[in-house]
């Protein structure tokens, strides 16, 4: 069988990042699959193929966009089916992949630990096995309390305790996985005036949203010994994300406040404003989830939360978009360099050249490919460009937010955003790399040219 | 005088980069003076002092974005008056400024070429008076012949030869400079059916914006002896930048084309069409003049327009935006990185490091930059989105393009346009110099932090 051999070959030599985007194509189809038997609608409902896909890679992708109402489409096996989907896609194929492996009682290789290193963008092998574990575990300990919370208070919505219990556990899975998707048929706006389940659920996004490796390093922070706490130091890393993270929630906020204070919130109190701002800020952080209509919203407002939701959530979390520090790291090299420094510094620590560099391909990469989305859907759709554009950001930052035109995107429209939702979860840096094709060794060198800029 | 005494060390100490921005600044105080004289002024006209400082910005910058109509504002001194500005403002103040000192048989401290190199971003202080006269009587020379095939047309247009001369004339200066001011009241739009004016303007426009460092490689290759000919070889930047240019205007006029074939061009003839496209693709590089009304295009085509506008002219021309060569190597740095190779080469020479990252850090300044016009004047004005980012782009790239909504703006709408064409005029990179205050050196160094991006 000289033909298998060859295929065998050629996958060994795929790089991890193509085997990683191979993974990710598998679990869409395997989604596809499950999502479309029978078994999980409702009586009499009947999907076609590319709203199932756009299903799939929506929860794959934990963007939580949808072409069909999640609550009306699916029956409760459907919803813990779509919950498992949610949780597959949102912790990373790769950690539960190797948490599987781990039960199974079988090693993993270094080329396993590879693939996992690239997914969750890692850059060392070490203790990775227990990483994955300790993952896994404290995403589920997370999901259970928040589960519990919702679930109680929910007792006062729902008629029976198993609604209530159906219906808290999917929407902490959401939260947490930061999906977007829910079961009450319109997102958290029955919730509106319940400050206690929005805090709730906020708590869940930003635990989801701000990234595995943060959550880890508070978790070793907490769990040491008290002569050493002192002496603990949390990675540079972890200070740069966690700071962009909460600026730009207060800085989101904030906006949203002040552009709406005259308009949505003129007939609202203070403490009911600063909750609609706030929920709404923290949900571009990749969430998608929302206490409000967003067609609700100004132009201005809007602008402000494509802005959000391009940025995205943290390296190593549920989320998708450019990063935080993607764009922490792009704006202290414009501030650095302006100030005619040779080296970026933050934290006392320096960022490599490599990664400046990085930065600033991660995001006018993104930026073109949005565009690029955005333009193709002005031609084939019937909408403005504000509804488009705030659609692929959304979509791009596997936010879920829209203003209301997902159900009714043509078939190029649906395929455009389905792509975007791809790119965005597993990031340009992989996309980058999986369309280079064969890589060309640098043999010679030529003389460097001069050149005028800007 | 111990006060005049620290003024003049002051001035001393600023950058080259600021003292250029003085100029200009002194330059537009200076225009505005001029443009309010009511000796300049039709009979009975009278113009707020912000319109006339938009126009004399719009003037300096060589946008052609106006808030008063040129043609019923200005009488013919007026005119000529106007020409002169738009000439002072293309050739950049620090060409003329020399010329006149070399005139007046002053000699040019080092500082002074400093400033001109500045201006101009040449990299070289070498033969640089020499330099500036060449570009100042290759100026005069195509505009000389422009002028010279305008108004001969122009008798087929006009009742008399002199209105045929001044207008002949004013349009040679306006095209030529980039300037996109016309005083027939509606751009070139009489003249949507006369190819050979449009062939005219267009080559005018095109030796405006294709920068000057290629039209004197380009003389001095056809002046050069038969034999030394064959050796004679374009610099890289010559050839980057050329290219760049002519595939923009390519690509530009295609996509026009092909988005607007079954909408404004159904009922166009293909003579027709290829002129509109090509004609409005060409003026996005930054001449700001127009055959047809913006406001007939498609929303995609609007989007395309702003793009190209967005991008600008040549380095080193007279027109603004982030400059041809930025994007090239921002499209290059990204294509070789996803390749996978550690340089970026292109004809056989290498792009510095430094240039690759100062193309970065332009193009995302310069995106923020208008985004934060944009989201500012979606607030102040009441125009769509659409209508505002297509202004903020045509003023950044100084190119002069409107969907018809300056003379309606607000006063903080005009000041916000009024930055924007100065900051495109001056660059990018001057404007983050400007802002940079004092400069520190790097006299410590931290360890690098190792970081997740993308
Ligand atoms: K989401
Ligand atoms: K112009």
């Amino acid at each position: 069988m000289p033909l298998f051999k060859v295929s065998i070959g050629k996958f060994k030599q795929l790089s991890s990042v193509q085997s990683i985007v191979l993974f990710y194509v598998t679990a869409i189809m395997v989604s596809t699959i499950i999502l479309s038997m029978p078994f999980f609608l409702r009586e009499g409902v009947s999907v076609s193929l590319i709203d199932t896909m756009f299903t799939a890679i929506s929860a794959i992708s934990v963007t939580g966009l949808t072409v069909v109402p999640t609550d009306l489409t699916f029956n409760v096996p459907g919803y813990f089916a779509l919950a498992f989907i949610l949780q597959f896609g949102g912790i990373g194929i790769m950690t539960l992949g190797t948490t599987i492996y781990i039960l199974l009682g079988k090693k993993i290789g270094i080329r396993g630990r590879q693939l996992i290193s690239v997914d969750q963008n890692r850059s060392t092998l070490q203790g990775l096995v227990r990483l994955m574990l300790k993952i896994l575990s404290t995403i589920i300990v997370i999901e259970f309390i928040g589960t519990v919370l919702l679930s109680l208070r929910y007792l006062y919505y729902f008629d029976t305790w198993q609604e209530a219990w159906i219906q808290g556990f999917f929407a902490a899975v959401s939260a947490t996985t930061n999906a977007g998707f829910d079961i009450t048929g319109n997102s958290l706006l029955p919730f509106s005036g319940d400050y206690f389940v929005q805090l709730v659920n906020m708590t869940l996004l930003v635990l989801g949203a701000i990234g595995f490796p943060v959550l880890i390093e508070v978790q070793q922070w907490f769990f040491d010994k008290k002569d050493h706490r002192n002496r603990f130091r949390f990675s540079t890393f972890t200070k740069l994300t966690t700071t962009t993270f909460f600026i730009l929630v207060v800085v989101g906020a904030v906006l949203i406040y002040l552009i709406e204070r005259r308009h949505f919130f003129s007939d609202q109190s203070g403490l009911s404003a600063f909750f609609y701002s706030l929920f709404q800020s923290i949900t571009t952080r990749n969430g998608g989830l929302q206490t409000m209509e967003m067609t609700s919203f100004q132009a201005p407002t809007l602008m402000v939360l494509s802005f959000l939701m391009f940025i995205g959530a943290s390296p190593s979390s549920v989320g998708g978009g450019v990063r935080t520090t993607t764009f922490a790291i792009m704006l202290l090299a414009i501030f650095h360099y302006a100030k005619g420094h040779s080296a970026i510094k933050v934290f006392k620590r320096e960022i490599a050249r490599q990664d400046v560099l990085r930065s600033f391909i991660v995001i006018t990469t993104a930026f073109m490919l949005c565009l690029t989305a955005i333009f193709i859907m002005s031609i084939t759709e019937p909408f403005t460009n504000m509804e488009i554009a705030f659609e692929v950001f959304s979509a791009f930052g596997t936010t879920g937010l829209s203003l209301g035109i997902t159900e009714s995107l043509s078939v190029i429209g649906k395929l455009v955003i389905m792509v975007m939702m791809f790119v965005g979860r597993i990031g340009i840096f992989s996309f980058l790399f999986l369309i280079r094709g064969k890589t060309t060794k640098d043999l010679y060198k030529y003389p460097e040219a001069k050149m005028i800029i800007g």
